[in-house]
Order: C-alpha cells, then structure tokens, then sequence
C-alpha cells in the first residue's frame, strides 16, 4: 500500500477509472464542497426515492387510497426478495422488509429460544453495536436466561477462541455482527456459522453495517436468521424500515412473540385466534410503513445495478486508499489506525484512534467533511462506495491533516453531547 | 331522527352551514365522482403533508444529511406532544410517536405485568380488534398468563356486566377500544378506567378508531395507558408510526421490554448496559421513522385548526344523517342498524347489517363509493369529518339504495378475498 503515489493527480486517475463514477449523479448533491464520509449512519439520497415517494403519495396514497393495499400488502416480502437476491444471498422467500432492527432482533431471538427449549444461554460479544447487546440483555433478563458475552478487540475484531471457548450444549444462539460498527472488522460468516453449529446452537448475523457494502452470503453460509437496517449502505432514509431473514428451513419451527394481525393467515377474516401465515410473512407484525419501504425498494435497485462485487471492489479501493494516506499523513500527528489493515478483513468504513477524536471530528465537520466520533477516542470514516469518489478521501484527509498539523481543533469542547 | 327531509336539497343546506367545509381543498382530491367513506380504515392525504414530506426529503435528508438528526432525534416527543394537546387529553411528556399499534401494545402489556407481579390476568373483549386480542393472547402464551375474554354485543358493544364479572384482585390490566372497529361503539372511558381501577387493575385504551374523531380525555379519565394508529383519522399514510400514551405517574415503574438504543440514557455513550432515560422515551425501541413521523405532525396540526370539538360534532351530523337515510331507504331492502343508535355511543363510523354485505360492498365501490366490508356481514361507511360532505353521504346512500332494489350486486362473487 505504501507504493501508492500521494499526490492528488493520482486520485484523479482512481476517479476516472473508476467503473461506478456515474452513480455519483443519481444522488442529490446540494453541495459541492461537502465531503459525506458518513454514509453508512445515514445513507445519502437516491434522486429516484424522492420521485418514486411524491409518486406513491400522490397517486398511490392520494389516489389509490385504500384500494392501494391491494397492492402495498405485499411489498414487505416483495421488497425483502429483492435484498435477498441482490444484497444478501438469500433465495426468495427468506427475507421480509418490517419494523426496526431492533424489534426484529427482538423477534428473532425470542422466536429462536422458544423453538430450543433445551437451551438457555444467548451469546455476544461485548463490542457488539449497543442495542443487540440491550435488547439481548432484556430478552435474558425477561426469561431468566443467561447472556454470555465474549470479549472481542476493539480494532481487530471477534477472534473465534473467545467464542468456541464460550460455545456449549447449553447455547441457543449467538449474535454477532458481520461487520462492526466501530472498527469496520468483517466477521467469517461462514467459518464462524459452522462453528456454532458444530455445537448445535443458531446463527443470527447482524447486516446493518454490512449489507449493500460488502456481498453476504446467507443461504451459502448456513446462516439461520440475520437482520439489517436500510438506512445505511442501502439509502433509504432516516428510520426507513429494517429488514429480517429466516432460512426456510426454520421458518414454520419458529414462533414470533409479538403476535400482530400482519403475520395472521386470512388476516381480513378476523377470526379468534392468532395463526400465523406459512413462511417468512409470519415474522411480520403491525401495519407496515409503505413509504419507506419503496424507499428501500428503490435503493436496493440502484445497488443492485452497480452490483454490489463492484460496490466491494470499490469499497475496498476506497479504504485502502483512505488507510495509506492516513499513514502518510496523519500518524504523525497522533492517528493510529484502528480497523483490520487486511482488505478482507475490513467492511466499507475505517476507524482512527486519536486522544481528541471528539474535538477533531467537530473541527473536520466545520471543515466540511462529515465523518463521525464513537467513543471513546474514534474518528470512523465512512466512504460510500457508491458516491464517493477518491478525490473526496483525498481532500478529506488533506483538510484533516491540515487541522491536526494547526492543531485547529483545540479550541472545541471537549465533551462530546449528543451525536448521531 | 325520522323528522329530517330525505330530499337532496337539505344535504346542500347542511353542506352550507358546515363550519368545517374548507378544509375540503386541503386535501387531495383527485376524482370528483369518488366518494370515499373509509377515511377510518386509511385516512385522505392531507396536501401539506405531501409538501412537507418532500421538503423534509429534499432539505433536511438531501442537504441536511445525518447532520438532520439533531433536529429529528426530538420529533417522536414534540409530535406526541402535539398528539396530546390537541387530540387526546394529555399533557406534555406522555406520548410518544413510536412503531405500530401492535409493537406498542406488545410493550405496553409486558411493562404492565412486568410493575404488578401479583397479578396475572390480562382482559379484552372478544370483538376487540384482530391484534389486540392475538398480541395479548401471545403475550398470556409466553409468560404463563391468563387472557380472560369478556363477551361483546357486536352492534352494542361494550357493557360493563361482564367486565365487573372478570375483574378481581389477580387482573394486572385490561385492554379495550374506545371505539369498536366494527360496530363503531364508543365506550365510556371515564366509567370504565373507574371500574377498572376500583379492582387495582390497570387500564389501557386503543384509540386507533377514536383519535382525531372522538375527543378523547386521557389525563381527566385517569387511564394509565394507550395506543393508537395515525394513518386513520390522522391522515398521516399507509403504515404510518403509531403513538402510545403512558400516565406520568405511572412512567418510572414501567420498564418495556424491547430495551432499544433509543430508549437509552446517554444515548451515544454506548455503554455496556441498558438504562432507560427517565420519561416517556423509555418507551421507544430501534430508529424512529421520521418521514412517517413528520406526516403524523401535518395531520394532527390540520385536525387541530379544525378542532376536536367541532370534528366531533360534524362527525356526529355526518352519521346520524346517514343513519337516517339507512332506515328510509336501506330497511326496505334488508339492511339493519349495526351500529349504536344514540349519538353519544357511536365514534365516526356506521354499520350496516346485510346477508349479501360481501357483494353490496364490492357493488358499490364499483358504483363510486368506497366503504368496506367487515365479517361476517357487514357494511362499514366511514364518514371523514375534515373532508366528507353532506351530500356525499346523501349521494352514498342513493347509490346503494340503487343496486340494493335492482340487486345488481348478485352478479359478483359471493366470497371475500383479501381486503383491507
């Protein structure tokens, strides 16, 4: 890596070789200085989603009225295919568009302890983004079952000795996410699924800072449920829906807790009791959102027509590139890196340690380029392999090592409050 | 009743005095010939809302990227706020927009166990709507509980001889709706959160067919909880975020069960474990739909420039109108009264008995008005009291009586597809 020539005129070349470059253009851009290093917090805007919503309002919402139900009660699952066909490795069937990635968990996991009712301990590790591990704690704490949590590097990520040392008869599940959320660190989904199955426990993958960035490979994995969120690499906007899997080889074995008319079989007929419908359309609940979940349905699209190798392939070029510079230019000023320097090792996004990370991420963004802190000492750099161009790190990581050469962050608060 | 003129011209009359009868063209309109009597199955499109959707799309998501979640981290609050001033009896700090009805109602019942542990029995009414009673009976499934299930007329509704026979010391709450889904009956929330309350129970009301039509009266009834859907008389779309109401008294002793990282405290510290902010926000799970939420803000602030009040006295002349026609037009031809007769025990909707309702209602959508069906043979025709005229409801029923005398819905399937 550190042959790679510095200079922006070589970033220039990356762009222009660059087979995805025109994607850039399919996205609102309101303005041109803003450099967006934090697309996988919130996903820029697709300018198909702002036509296809006001098209759905006005003419489905407006016009249709609830005769649009007909056709909108189906988008959860319709949609849910097409992340399982372009994004996730899922066979048709397996994944559905609903709630949030924290009440999917939530289903899942209750769903995956009452199928084993020999088994009592959920497993995570505690680097684990906050609300798997919350809503795992809950879900023990609720039903007096263990949570097992294994120790995993800040930087490095999971290491399998923890976890097959925690691995037992008495395990249900572990949850893990494939890429993690502070260091970027890409988990084995397949090594690490066989593991757990090796000791006869379930599989739930965390996608949300994986899926639309780098190829998953549920069905090929043996991966036995996962859940995402939409908002990051896949652009559909704040608080769009979260989407969950199911292989369908578990689906009818498992029961859902959060027994909503939604999951019903023959729903309109109203009937006494609660039976859920056959397939992944049980793990539904409430009415589901319908605007976000076109939204969903139009980023999933234009991922799918860059294909998401090229996305990987860009991703990884995108972060490489972000690394060698920030050795160049920024360990000298206190940066280390802070995610797996191995490509195969790192999602889309790269992480830096410095002691006043909070105060230079608030000076970057003055700065004009939006990346964001995490505790307790992280600038997380997210290139968004879809629009980012290489000329964007490297203006990006000059203007940060222009303000940690002056050291013009030191005037800021030092406490960060609250961030998204 | 019977001494109203049947004729058009009184329809046009009442059409004139109507205070309410602008607030027609703020909403989309897009065929003059259709009229629409199920504003309380999915509510019209408000066209602020369609505006404000695509400025919030376009500004604060387009430009203002994740920078925009400084402003959005605040809005579930500020518009249950607004939910609570103008439509449902609560002050500040007691509802939040958050999830579905069904994901609420699933927090809101664990909570209320979870705070009374000598209590085990939940009650509901068997007409009460399909997922209240299948999230309750899963939640009676789960934790060993008892659903004890009180019987309603299906026209009357509610009556307080069976819920005083179900009630003793070992019910933790019981679940009804304010407003029948399907008879219409409005029940007495005052009388009825005494009763229960007189046993030591907690009481929680869903208001899904009662907010925004009926005023409701939160805090002066002493309810202790409540859930409702914004995409009825909210008119805020398909799959908007549902609110939920918990009494501040009662805010600190309930802990939900889905412990998501936006119902924690110190929300970007991250920390190793959950703690739920004090207040009504420890009721929010995963990342809240905000395009969703921002719809529920332009309806509700729509309903409160026309005032509860005076929505609710529209929406009374608007059915008792219809009533009146029914038994002049509709008797003859085999329709009956489902619904309460007396003005003060009915919410915003009518229902008609009739053997062949399937078929009537499909007729009649093909005739220009679109009401709905609900099992197992009824005619549900909702009146909108923002948007609905006089004559609408005189043309509505003209048409029906129409195809009732030639039968010209015999002609149609007998049996009943999915529907919403």
């Amino acid at each position: 890596m550190t042959a790679l020539p510095s200079n922006r005129i070589y970033a220039e070349q990356l762009d222009a070789a660059d087979p995805l470059a025109r994607f850039r253009d399919r996205f609102a851009r309101p303005d041109e200085s803003l450099i967006y290093l934090d697309g996988n917090s919130l996903g820029p805007l697709p300018l198909a989603t702002a036509a296809r919503i006001a098209e759905v309002i006005g003419s489905e919402w407006g016009a249709g009225l609830v005769r649009s139900w007909h056709h909108w009660a189906g988008l959860p699952r319709e949609v849910g295919d097409l992340i399982g066909e372009h994004l996730t490795g899922a066979a048709p069937g397996q994944v559905l568009v609903s709630d949030s990635t924290t009440v999917n968990l939530f289903k899942l996991v209750n769903a995956a302890l009452d199928a084993q009712p020999g088994r009592t301990v959920l497993i995570t590790d505690d680097d684990n983004f906050p609300t798997d591990r919350y809503v795992l704690a809950g879900i023990a704490a609720q039903r007096g079952c263990e949570l097992r949590m294994i120790h995993t590097d800040l930087d490095a990520g999971l290491d399998t000795q923890p976890l097959l040392a925690a691995l037992g008869p008495d395990v249900a599940l572990v949850s893990l996410s494939h890429v993690a959320y502070r260091s970027g660190a890409l988990a084995d989904m397949e090594q690490i699924t066989g593991l757990v199955h090796d000791a006869g426990a379930l599989m739930l993958w965390d996608l949300c800072h994986s899926a639309g960035a780098v190829p998953v490979r549920l069905d090929a994995s043996g991966a036995d449920l996962a859940i995402g969120c939409t908002y990051k690499y896949l652009n559909a906007g704040p608080g769009a829906p979260a989407f969950l899997y199911v292989r369908a080889g578990l689906q009818d074995r498992l029961r859902q807790p959060i027994w909503g008319w939604f999951g019903q079989q023959d729903q309109f007929a109203m009937g006494p009791a609660y039976d859920p419908v056959p397939g992944i359309e049980r793990f539904a609940t409430g009415t589901p959102q319908i605007i976000g979940t076109v939204a969903v349905a139009e980023g999933t699209k234009l991922l799918a027509e860059a294909g998401i190798d090229r996305l990987r392939e860009k991703g990884v070029a995108l972060t490489s590139y972000l690394i060698h510079l920030a050795d160049e230019w920024l360990a000298p000023h206190g940066f280390r890196l802070a995610s797996p320097r191995a490509d195969a090792r790192r999602g889309s996004h790269v992480t830096l340690h410095h002691p006043d990370a909070w105060r230079v991420s608030q000076a970057l963004i003055a700065a004009g380029v939006i990346g964001d802190f995490r505790t307790p000492d992280r600038l997380r750099l997210g290139p968004v392999p879809i629009t980012t161009r290489f000329t964007d790190v490297w203006d990006a990581l000059d203007r940060l090592r222009q303000l940690a050469a002056g050291k013009s962050y030191e005037h800021l608060p030092a406490t960060p409050s609250r961030i998204t």
